[in-house]
């Protein structure tokens, strides 16, 4: 039994600025691939700036949005499928990368878009989990 | 006691797309107007497009985003402050124009800014509750 706190795999400012940019980066040009492709959803929209992504799916699917939290270091994600979630970037020891995740229940920012994306975009193949 | 169904104030589609893009309008010009007086909160930005109104109050306020979530007929709020939140316009008997209710408490999206804006904004007068 011991004593040491939890390990807390919390990055600096700076590396949060970095990742969480290159995330959002990521997402929107994805997104935008995605919408690009998906003629079935009529008027979808990709809004990205200012550490606010917006992705409209249009009036059936709604409006999912995905922006920084700098206070807290965070990527929050409002989705019209599950509501809202808050996602940390954690860095497990011995590994490069870290991951967004939502820490209640373990699952990542990329796998609960890969689950919920793909569902709507059904007639093309979606793969969030090839993203950085 | 009464079998009634409890009455829905629920707005047709073209109530709520209109009285959806007046509310978020308003924010905007509102938040453009506080933002600009503030001269003690740096690194604000106020951005509106597309049903979304991202209000980013800097690296230590964090980051308000409030948008149009149609398929719900709902505005969603996520506050930096104390997170998520759905509000539905709901018109009582006998009133010409309805609010955002908050169901769970009853309260309004105006009266949650209102609250938290007037903390963050010490400097200057706020008054949301005077918007449509």
């Amino acid at each position: 039994c011991s004593n040491l706190p939890e390990p807390e795999y919390v990055v600096d400012d700076t590396t949060y600025d970095r990742v969480c940019s290159e995330t959002l980066d990521a997402l929107s040009d994805y997104f935008d691939e995605l919408t690009e492709n998906a003629a079935h959803i009529t008027g979808s929209d990709v809004v990205y700036g200012d550490g606010v992504l917006s992705v409209n799916l249009g009036p059936v699917n709604g409006m999912y949005v995905i922006n920084r939290q700098k206070p807290n270091k965070q990527i929050w994600l409002s989705s019209p499928v599950s509501g809202p979630k808050r996602f940390d970037y954690i860095v497990m020891p011995g590994e490069a990368n870290g991951r967004w995740v939502y820490k209640h229940t373990g699952v990542t920012l990329h796998e609960m878009l890969q689950e919920e994306i793909a569902q709507i975009f059904r007639e093309q193949p979606v793969n969030f989990l090839k993203l950085p």
